[in-house]
């Protein structure tokens, strides 16, 4: 629905609020809530994001009414402050900023000290009595408005843009390392460089008319929405492009005026590791973009109790207002304009997983919001930052760090260093573990940052693109690292007399900003460390973490957890994070073992019957052993055992010389053996002689592997161990099949029974992988016991792709957003969901209480984890480490 | 539901009639019928088909409960004919016969002269006055009591059985030819050497109480219903299993009494072409196994109106009896004793396509039926029958026949000659056209007989087992060649100083009965001949009976008929045989030819998009040229033209030597070209990058296939010939992957009409042919102007089954009747079908007069185009040949 209203005013009038984030952005609306309860905002306006759909719908351009409105709300903050927009005496001046519904960081683009042309700048320097600041505004009003309206940039990453060596002359010229060295002549000079570069570069002069910078500005800003750095970010979030975003226009304030005036970001707790602590950095004599871009590294908040001791308590009670007013740790932006505080920008601070825990936790714990909130504040994902391995102290004891910078990135990570991010992604696709090493970062090094185990850089502060980039796509960072000598021509780092080159190995430990050479030894998470009993859960606070939120978890969650886990070792970790039961042991993983695959192979070549159950009956103790290990870890929850799935072949060797080896082996000629290698091969063998087919055509190996189930089991239970057994049918599509298997199934399990004396709990029941299995669940239901949904499966046949061949297209449908998310990471609701929500529906109509689980990798999924909680799934399975993001993920399904 | 009642009577007290066939079987439903409209049917009673269930699940055993209802119907039967079951002086006899349903010739056991042993055979001696007769029916008794309820049979096909074998050495020691010759005494002595024979087989006296005889009987026939052959014929006939049989118990009637006895088979009309004339054989002092299973070449029907000419003009009346009472062609059997004339069983007779065809169409003409039961009676594959080629005429004239036999199903076949089933299936599935040849033909050789594509016999008559099962599958036959010396055992055929070895090329033509050595020049069918404008329509009466069968079909059927068509000429042949329209022209059929693939190769190597536009460029002006044929062709019909679909890499040469030729030709090295065909070699090509995703990312084929289509159409409008223009997208799953080439393609149309100044009507669709199409296809409609099912994609997807991989278990789930009919074959309604019909419904709530199709091999087949009809589909698209097929199975799906 189109709301009539364009544009809302705060400041002194404000007709917005924090509520209004859709319309007005997340800037607009927090700029607007800050003024209503009294924080010191300078006035403005913002455009709604409605406007920016329309500027898309009217070809590219603004519409002339809502054109028309800006002006009449420019003219009312020129009344309200008493300076006049384009006025030479007295010039009111503009920012102008993007401001999405969710906060895209360093993806849109800002102009500030917008209004300054050849003659207000000399009404600025007079009314501020400041020539050199008025001077300095306008060189970086044309520097911005140069790059974000006109599109004049560096060509590539390895040049530096026109203005940049502009101001890099200029400094040299006059000697001086410093912008804020440069005096007002030298400014001037500067300015007219500026504007021939314009020139040169556009075929434009500078627009002198303030109006039509505004234009231009707030044209530019909207079509940044669109920029490829915005699309990049927008498929990594799941943004939707129909969300656009807003433009704010704000009366400026100047953290350049001199000594008595700065600007900083902030943040109300440690966004790297979530502890209560006022943080941040400051710049005196800036401006905003100089603290995020990390040309100047900017001092730490604390600094600031000396450098302005009133400004500094100050924003101590502010950073208690934002939180006991927003409740949640907040990111914000002030400038201090002659010793005055300005709040330029609020907003919820974007963490690293381990923060989001902790913060949490701890404002539960301090009263500020309840668990349910807390749990639904944590990026479901963000758990298996407290899992991941540390670097081992041991070692670290023993190897020095050759450097340290700022801890921004909590982790550790190992891996190949490389200077450009075109580089990181190119190693990256090659297998290689990456760290990219860069002196600063900036959005068009997104891509190679998400390639990378970690990032690494010498200038730029603990807000600085790297780090917010880096804390916010969860990768281990170190930043501002300034005794690294970079070199981008020769590729070293250079310390001291230590030189690293391009594909060396270096470590980074992202929680203490040490930097080593080499790939340093890990060692188990702290939280894995307490669960396997080599650290006293006391010593560890992230363990104490850990397990309060995985305990609020579960009291809310609905979903049952359950691993896949194909070995005892497995099988055992799981439990230990929690898990409750086995949703899959797929039991063809057994048969791959060094001692096993020849047996397996020794069936597969059997011309009978009988050949096929003497080679079988060699494998049967094995799997019954490891069925053994399996019951006994699990300690009486289910396990669910999926008969043989795979089409034969893959157990088979492909190569001359292993089919030389096998064949001695099993004493068949090398030319039997290639031609039932070439008889097994099929045309698309996702869709061949596998699954059920299988344990149809070869009765013997279900046979088999039930005896050895039932006799794991009844082993099991005799040595006083509970054991509940699944055994699960695969790629069943129709009833009949079923049938076949499961009368095998209960007549072997009736045999070991009575032979055994001992009485076994189990259900028979079946993979739902299919789509007909969907259609007809109903009828499968008759003969199942459980379903097990193979989401793997389903996916690749229900949207026709094969997962090992989809590479060749779908990077493709990512950038003309065909789909958004890749379907084999997250169930894809439209065609998947729809067959998984109707196979519940027809499964229960026949069988009212038929337990529904999921299994494969959409198992330890958030999203799909999500879906399945609003099917009435009964349970998910995963791969063990994604126990504990599953536990959380399901009670945020519940409470969502 | 239940019957209670189990067992009917007939004969004089008649309890059924013919509407009662689910429950007596068509045998007992005809005889209740046959003695109702006052025919001479011997009394019995029928055991009905539910007994055949309760039987099974009683765990193959006669309920007690049943059994003691038979006794009472046995002593009815002894008051009614006066005779006593068992009785020493006046023995009563029965037979005991199967009776499904359907019938199933052959497949089913029977059992003459029950109730005779040691004492009774000689009452039945006395009181017929015969002893010879007596001995005689006493001997057959055991014969086929041993062989049907002991199971005692020949080893294999190329042993006699023991009691045929102890027959022949009777004769020979007796010193004649036929077993009429036999006296008494060498009878006498024949039935001690059965018994002894069934002593040594089944380690049993013969049974001497009748009640055991009759037990074991009844018995036998319901374990008939599951033995090999029964499944195989229900599985190829689509016949439930749950429908069980019914046995028929009646009072023997004899036709071995003697030269005033017979026993005979016949038609109504000419079960082998439709003529009608009564037809049909017959043997003197015979028992009615003995003409079916051809051991004695029977006479034909009109030498009775010498041998009997009473019997015969009783016949002729009967003949007229039947068919205006049932008003289809019967197939009856009678039976004569003692020059009085029995009627054993009516049905309606097995036929061939042809015959089929032309008794419905003159039973129209005579006012026996109306149009729309001619329409429903004929099986519509049957036309295929009138399309077949036929011998050329000239070359006939050339080669003269070296035998002739019985035409016993028309048709023209030629393959090479092999001698027993099982070497017939093997080479037929080597690839080979095989002719089976057998002296005569038994049910353990149906298997054979379907894989061969004709069937030759030098005994039996035209209702001989041969003739009776060829008719029904629609196979050329021959037999009763008497001049053949067939010898199994060299494995020769000899006429004359001719010798026909095994593997040896034969022809046989079954319309004239004409045997010829070597492969006959084939001419193409009547129909066609008229059709092509070779022969004049009135000297064909095949294309009257064609042309009149269509046109009924034409006035009946609601679904429109188009045609899978990929060139001009298939589009011409497909439009004279009825095709309202092109439904698939596959494109990259047109690729594959001599001079086009290499541009496509030179297209697929290309690496940017300039080389791929060169290269297609090239191709453009030879598929604008292929659509301007079909356009013209189709004179104003749509034509539904598919973009490119096939992964890319089926274009690309795997062996070396071509991979080397193509890259000198291309100039390319070989190296590169084995790394582009790897590159493009996928794990499962079916759910590979193909179909849209190939537009999707080379969109410049799209453009290159767009271009030439609109352009052909400009060309063919501007010569004055109508086109109607369906461009449509392969392999859609998502609406948006639609949107991206519909745009692309519009703008194409556009750019063509703007430029030629030429309205062009047309419309942009999508095949469906992936579950998620299917469930989302309310979304995918708002994109597409109309629809196209590709089932064959849909099945492989929805049941996840590959064509080219099932053979490997498909053929154990027929065994294990897991699923019944071949997925690929026909519509898998539960499955395949529920998604089509949902799609259907999807795609009209949305767009409400979308246009659906469906193309595919199903769209030729009558079962998926029943199912097309029911789910509201607009049209079904099928190879040309099965035009006329559909054409006549749409009007049936319309009929029911």
């Amino acid at each position: 629905m189109e709301n009539s209203k364009n544009i809302y005013e705060f400041g002194r009038v404000t007709e917005g609020d924090a509520s209004m984030r859709a319309l007005l952005g997340g800037k607009g609306a927090n700029l607007a809530e800050m003024a209503k309860i009294g924080l010191p905002v300078p006035p403005g306006f913002t455009i709604t994001t409605e406007v920016c759909n329309k500027y898309y719908s009217n070809k590219n351009s603004l519409p002339t009414e809502v054109w028309n409105e800006i002006k009449k709300s420019v003219t009312k903050l020129e009344e309200q402050q008493g300076k006049k927009f384009g006025d030479k005496k007295n010039p009111l001046l503009f920012s102008v900023r993007s401001g999405a519904r969710e906060s895209m960081p360093g993806m849109m683009d800002t102009i500030l000290n917008l209004g300054l042309n050849d003659e207000t700048v000399e009404g600025h320097a007079e009314k501020t009595g400041n020539p050199r600041f008025a001077y300095d505004c306008y060189r970086r009003f044309i520097q911005m408005y140069g790059d974000v309206v006109l599109g004049i940039k560096a060509k590539d990453e390895h040049s530096i843009d026109p203005f940049e060596s502009a101001l890099n002359t200029a400094k040299q010229n006059a000697n001086v390392k410093e912008d804020t060295e440069l005096s007002a002549e030298d400014l001037k000079n500067l300015i007219r460089k500026y504007k021939e570069i314009v020139r040169k570069y556009s075929s434009k002069e500078f627009p002198q008319d303030v109006f039509d910078q505004l234009h231009g500005a707030i044209s530019a800003v909207f079509e940044s929405w669109n920029n490829d750095r915005a699309i990049i970010y927008r498929r990594k979030y799941n943004i939707p492009s129909e969300w656009g975003t807003a433009v704010n226009v704000q009366c400026m304030v100047f953290g350049n005026m001199g000594e008595t005036s700065a600007t900083g970001v902030a943040f109300t707790r440690n966004p790297a590791t979530g502890e209560k602590i006022f943080y941040g950095e400051y710049l005196i004599n800036a401006q905003g973009e100089d603290v995020v871009a990390g040309i100047r590294t900017p001092n730490p908040i604390g600094n600031l109790s000396t450098d302005m001791p009133d400004v500094f308590a100050q924003l101590n009670q502010v950073c208690q207002t934002l939180e006991s007013h927003f409740n949640d740790m907040q990111d914000f932006e002030f400038t201090v304009e002659n010793s005055k505080l300005y709040m330029l920008q609020t907003r919820n601070g974007k963490r690293t997983g381990l923060a989001a825990i902790r913060i949490a936790v701890e404002m539960v714990q301090e009263g500020l919001i309840n668990k349910e909130t807390a749990i639904k504040r944590i990026p479901a994902d963000s758990v298996s930052s407290l899992l991941v391995p540390i670097f081992d102290s041991d070692t670290k004891k023993e190897i020095s760090s050759i450097a340290s910078g700022l801890p921004a990135g909590p982790g550790a990570a190992s891996g190949n260093v490389y200077f450009s991010a075109k580089k990181a992604e190119e190693m990256h696709a090659n297998g290689e573990s990456v760290i990219l090493c860069r002196i600063e970062t900036s959005p068009e090094d997104i891509r190679g940052m998400l390639a990378s185990e970690g990032i690494l850089t010498s200038h730029g502060g603990v807000s600085s693109h790297a780090a917010l980039v880096a804390r916010q796509m969860g990768k281990v960072c170190v930043c501002g690292a300034g005794k690294l000598g970079i070199d981008y021509a020769s590729k070293t780092i250079t310390v001291g007399n230590v030189v690293i080159h391009e594909g060396d190995a270096i470590s980074i430990d992202g929680s203490t900003g040490e930097i080593f050479v080499g790939k340093l030894k890990t060692a188990p998470s702290e939280v894995n460390q307490v669960l396997q009993g080599t650290l006293d859960a006391k010593k560890s606070y992230t363990y104490k973490l850990f397990d309060t939120i995985m305990s609020w978890a579960d009291e809310s969650r609905k979903l049952g957890i359950r691993t896949n886990a194909d070995s005892p070792r497995q099988a055992k970790l799981a439990f230990q994070l929690g898990a409750e039961g086995v949703g899959l042991c797929r039991t063809e993983h057994m048969f791959f073992e060094e001692d096993r695959i020849d047996h397996m192979r020794e069936m597969i070549l059997a011309d009978t019957t009988e050949g096929r159950e003497k080679a079988l009956s060699k494998l049967e103790p094995l799997q019954q052993s490891d069925f053994e290990g399996l019951f006994r870890e699990m300690r009486g929850y289910p396990v669910t055992i999926r008969l043989l799935d795979p089409p034969l072949h893959e157990f088979l060797p492909n190569e001359e010389n292993a089919i030389n080896t096998l064949s001695k082996k099993l004493g068949v000629t090398p030319e039997r053996m290639k031609l039932r290698v070439s008889s097994l091969k099929e045309a698309n063998p996702m869709l061949g002689h596998r699954g059920c087919r299988l344990g149809i055509t070869y009765p013997e190996i279900t046979r088999m592997q039930a005896r050895a189930i039932f006799k794991a089991a009844a082993n099991v239970i005799r040595s006083g161990t509970q054991v509940d057994v699944e055994v699960m049918v695969p790629l069943t599509a129709f009833a009949k099949e079923l049938k076949n298997q499961t009368d095998i199934i209960h007549s072997v399990a009736q045999e070991v029974i009575s032979s055994t004396g001992i009485q076994i709990k189990y259900k028979v029941g079946t993979m739902i992988e299919l789509p007909r299995a969907c259609l007809c669940a109903d009828e499968i239901a008759k003969e199942a016991q459980f379903f097990s949904f193979g989401t793997n499966d389903l996916t690749q046949t229900c949207l026709g792709m094969s997962r090992d061949d989809v590479n060749s297209f779908l990077p493709k449908y990512f950038d003309l957003e065909i789909i958004k998310t890749n379907p084999f990471a997250s169930i894809e609701p439209g065609g998947v969901g729809a067959l998984i929500k109707l196979a519940c529906e027809k499964g229960r109509s026949v069988r009212e209480n038929i337990k529904l689980g999921i299994c494969g990798e959409h198992g330890g999924d958030p999203a799909s984890i999500k879906l399945c909680h609003q099917y009435g799934l009964s349970y998910v399975s995963c791969s063990p480490n994604r126990i504990p993001i599953a536990r959380l993920a399901a009670a945020q399904a519940a409470l969502s």
